[in-house]
This record gives C-alpha cells, sequence and structure tokens, in this order.
C-alpha cells in the first residue's frame, strides 16, 4: 500500500491560490514609461485592499470588485500600484492598499471579506491573484524601512523592489516567500496528524514548519516532524505546492513514512498530535468537502456520547489534498 | 522515453549543503539559560567565517577548522554566537561572524576560503553546516534594522530571531530563505540551457529563477521559462532540493516537457538559450564529473577548430543532478 501511494504521486496542481491566469510581465514591469502607460490607459482595473481584506461587490458575491481608473483617481501613481499581471487582451490589473488599522474604507458600495473565506467563493484565477495582492500589499506595509541601514525605502518595479533612499546605502529588498514544509505522515494504516490549542473542538490537521537556512526540502520534513512530535521519518515525496497569503508563505505538501510510532508531544508548538486511522481520516475527509466552509471559523461539536469525532481542513488547505492523496491513492 | 524520465523520479536526496548530522534544538535554543550553558561549555565548537567565507586549516583542507572556548573567549556571547546545532554526544556547534570586508582576520593559522570551492572537498555534514553559516551569518550582517520601523535590532534565540530594540515596534523577523525553481526543461531529445554572461566561454546550465508571491512551484517553473526563453511547459515533477547560500536560496529542482520549441531569449536575463541534444549534454556531465574543480571559476577553452563545446555545472550543482537525471533515467 505504502508503494502504490508513493508511485501514485502525479503532479498535483488543484491547489487554490495557484493559478493565475494572468503574465506578470516580469521585464516589461521594470520600466517606468511601461508602467506609466499600462498604469494610466482606459482598461486598467484596480483590487483596493483594506485592512488586507478583498473587496466584494455586496450584489455579485462571487466576484472580486474591481475599481477603473476614474474611481481611482488621486489614490494611485508609479509608488503604491502593484502589478499582478496583464490579460491576454492587454488589461492590466493592479492591486493597492487602500488603508489599514484605523483607516476608514475609502470607496463607498464594497464590502471587505477575509481573503481566506471569499477564496472558495471566487474563481480560481481571481483566487489567485488575491493571495498575490494580500502578500505583496501587506509586505510593502512592514517594510517601509531598510533593514541594512534603517532608511526608508520606497517601491519600485512595480511592486516587486523596495529600494533604500539612503545614497550610502541603495540596498534592494525584494518581497519575501517563505517556504513552509507541510506534510502528512502515515505508519501502516495510521497516520500523524497534530492540533494547536486555537483550532476548532476535534479538529487536526497535518504537521508543518517553516523550512530554515541550510535545509533541504525533505530534511524539513524531517526535522519538523522530529521537534514537534519525536518521530523518525524516513521515505519523503513532494506532492504539490500552495502559495498561502498569511502573509507569504510557499506551503511545501509532502507525503513521508515513519519509522517509529512514539509520539512525545512538543507543547511549545502543539497542543495535541496522535495517529489516527486511514477509515477516520476518509469519513472526515468526505465530510468535510461536501461543505464550503472555512474550516478555521466552524467549531465542531463532540456528539452526543462526549466521544472523539475527527475534523480536518477543507478542501482549499493543501493538509486537506494531502490527506486525500492518502486516503485515495487510486483517485490520483 | 518521456514518460520513463518522470516516473523514474525517485527522492534524490544527495545535493551538497544539504545532510546536516546535528540536531538543530529548535525548541531548546529559545531558552536563554540553556543556550548559556551550552555556549561556555567546555565542549562547544566555534566556527569563524570572516568574510563570510570558510575557515580552514591549512595542514589538513579537507577539513573545516572549529575553534574552541579559549580561542574564543572575548569573542561571543549570546548577541553573537549562531548555534548550528548539537551532535550526537551533546557538543554545540556554533558560527559566528568574524568579521567584513576592511577587518583583519583575527585568529591566527587560519586560512579563508570561499564556502562553495571548499565545500566539495570536505565531509557532506560540514558543508550543509557551512551552508546553514553562511546564510546566518550574512543575514544578520543585513539585517541590523527593522524593517517595520527602522529601529535598530538585536539577535535572538541563538541566531534565528532579530528582535526589534524599540518598545513601540518590537517586531520579530526570521532569517530568509528564498525559493528558487531551476529546471532541466525537455523537448524530445533535446534540453534547454541558458547562459549568463559572466559564465566562463562554452558554459551553459538549467534556467532558473526567485520564485514569487502567489504561484506554486510548477507555476513558477513555467514563468520563469515563459520569461526568459518564450518556451511553454506542461507537465513538471520536483527532482529535488539544496540550500544554496548565496545568500539564502533554496533551490528547488524541477523536471519539465516543453510544449513548443521556438526560443525568443529575454536578454535582460540571459546571454544565450539553446537546445541542446542529450549526447553533447550526457558527454559534458561525464566530462565535468570527473573533475572536482568549481564550475564557476574554470574557464573552458574552444576547441581547435573553435568550435561550440559544451560545458555544465559539475556535481555540487542541482543543475548537475537534473541534467544527470534525464541523461540517465536507468541510473535513478
Amino acid at each position: 500500500m505504502w508503494r502504490k501511494i508513493m508511485d501514485a504521486l502525479n503532479p498535483f496542481e488543484g491547489n487554490i491560490f495557484a493559478g493565475s491566469h494572468l503574465d506578470r510581465a516580469g521585464n516589461a514591469r521594470r520600466d517606468p514609461e511601461w508602467l506609466a502607460t499600462k498604469l494610466h490607459g482606459p482598461a486598467a482595473r484596480f483590487l483596493p485592499l483594506w485592512q488586507l481584506k478583498a473587496p466584494i461587490d455586496p450584489d455579485a458575491p462571487s466576484d472580486l470588485k474591481w475599481l477603473g481608473g476614474t474611481e481611482t483617481r488621486g489614490h494611485l501613481d508609479g509608488t503604491n500600484a502593484i502589478l499582478l499581471g496583464i490579460d491576454p487582451q492587454g488589461v492590466p490589473y493592479f492591486a493597492f492598499d487602500a488603508g489599514g488599522e484605523g483607516d476608514a474604507s475609502p470607496f463607498p458600495g464594497i464590502q471587505y471579506e477575509e481573503v481566506r473565506s471569499v477564496a472558495p467563493n471566487i474563481s480560481r484565477g481571481d483566487a489567485s491573484l488575491l493571495a498575490q495582492a494580500r502578500s505583496l500589499v501587506d509586505w510593502h506595509r512592514r517594510h517601509g524601512f531598510c533593514a541594512v541601514c534603517g532608511a526608508p525605502t520606497r517601491m519600485a518595479d512595480a511592486g516587486y523592489v523596495r529600494r533604500c533612499s539612503s545614497a550610502g546605502c541603495g540596498a534592494q529588498h525584494f518581497p519575501r516567500t517563505d517556504p513552509v514544509v507541510i506534510m502528512l505522515i502515515a505508519h501502516g494504516d495510521r497516520c500523524l496528524v497534530g492540533r494547536q490549542r486555537w483550532f476548532p473542538n476535534g479538529f487536526y490537521s497535518t504537521l508543518a514548519g517553516f523550512m530554515e537556512p541550510g535545509e533541504s526540502i525533505e530534511e524539513a520534513v524531517r526535522r519538523e516532524v522530529w521537534e514537534e512530535a519525536a518521530i523518525e521519518v524516513g521515505e519523503v515525496r513532494y506532492h504539490s505546492s500552495q502559495p498561502w497569503p498569511y502573509p507569504s508563505s510557499l506551503m511545501i505538501g509532502c507525503i513521508g513514512e515513519a519509522l517509529t510510532d512514539q509520539i512525545t508531544i512538543d507543547r511549545h508548538e502543539l497542543d495535541d498530535a496522535r495517529w489516527v486511522a486511514r477509515d477516520a481520516v476518509r469519513r472526515a475527509i468526505d465530510q468535510v468537502t461536501a461543505k464550503t466552509f472555512d474550516p478555521f471559523t466552524e467549531v465542531a461539536m463532540p456528539d452526543e456520547a462526549g466521544e472523539f469525532e475527527l475534523m480536518v481542513p477543507a478542501p482549499m488547505a493543501i493538509a486537506h489534498q494531502l490527506m486525500r492523496a492518502w486516503v485515495y491513492p487510486d483517485a490520483t
């Protein structure tokens, strides 16, 4: 069964927040003249993020609310417009920071909602743009100063660089993309799951953690599982990846085989960790797939007998896809 | 043949700079008391990086030069010692910044050499520690100030955090690990290679580029190949990963199938890009495998007829391993 699962790992590209349909124009966007033409052209569309939230038209809640140049006049120029990309017809799409905590919402008639709550309800391409926009807006918010010398920095290259304003320094800073390993660890017919203290009752997910300098993906998987649960991991296989804009993670999903099964929980990181049977995971996967809620806001109730009823992340989470690949190896 | 190559992609973990034998002690290192005990204990060993270079004992050039507590007295405390990890006997290994440009080398009798020149000649575990050390020392050097507010930052948690010193801010900053996609793109019996202007004559490698917010690994592969060579890529498979400490990249190696073959070179990024035949790549792989030089310092001479003689990266580069997996699919 293990061999079958590992050998069946075909490329999976269905993770939400991936799947943009735009060309990022990585070369052209460095040219200020090209950028100005795109920014001030009549076709340009603009996505305001307010408090890092997604703009929605209350009358069309499955669409993002894009603004035109007339509505955004006075709000945007080459110093704060972030290019998301260009569509096949040449239409440029931009995002911008429309205000943070304490700022009033600037465009009447728009409703702002949490990016990960909106994402499952909009098109795959729009969800991807939203991830890109949220990560970049947040990065600019938190990088107004040069880490090298402390002087103010300025946005450049359509939002993909910040340059130090000090002539003596002039350092360039690029957006962060922080790789995180997230892994389904199996031992025979059981898999390892863990929970944070703030998870809803009964809710468990796969283990995960930030990569550190000087390690490969496979090593990071083994280190995290060792640190959090004291389980030794042997073979590790890549499954898929997912950009996760909270704030700028790249989730790297893997499936790995446990060599030991005695768990010691790291209480700094986890509230609980345990082995759960494949059947229980399959039931939980089936149950959550039928719903569309944000897995982090729904609270599971214990059943009448007060017994443990496993809940797992919804399909939008890569953890769900890893569990799915393990419980349904024939479906991949 | 394509199917065979893709299906034969087993986990490859032989990349240099991966393979540390130490426990990073990710939880314990946050405890200042634990850290002080390790730092001042008699067993502690210290790796000085001077100008980001590796310390070598001239009498034992295949070993790193570790110092003891006596030699480093006055140089180290909890504010500048970076914990690399603990070995199975409990011995702690630290790295520290022994000076930058303009600073005299502080420890007589040590020779300092470029990390990537030294790496192929030392043990796999030591090369990995060197990658970890170089990335972290460099990160601390370039992050003395808070990107959020501009105030000075201070090292904490044995080198894995910098904290803002301003009471009103207090932001925590974590070391960067920047994911880079690097890909062997094949079209039938040829693969796509490119060269930078500063590469030695005849030297080509696979294409590569930094990942951006809001994209998966597979999307980043397609975007980079599109931007640099205007080639469309279909199926993409993960091969292996490699930490690359210049300064803090995580190389994510993939093999992908080209859907088109008309190259348009992006002259901002590449000096040349071309399709090369499998036979030529195999010859170049065989030739370079027999050597141990740093691929970036050896200059290839054109042959007597002045014809194109392909040179490719040495085994220490993940690009070499991707090419090897493609020319020797049976060997994986």
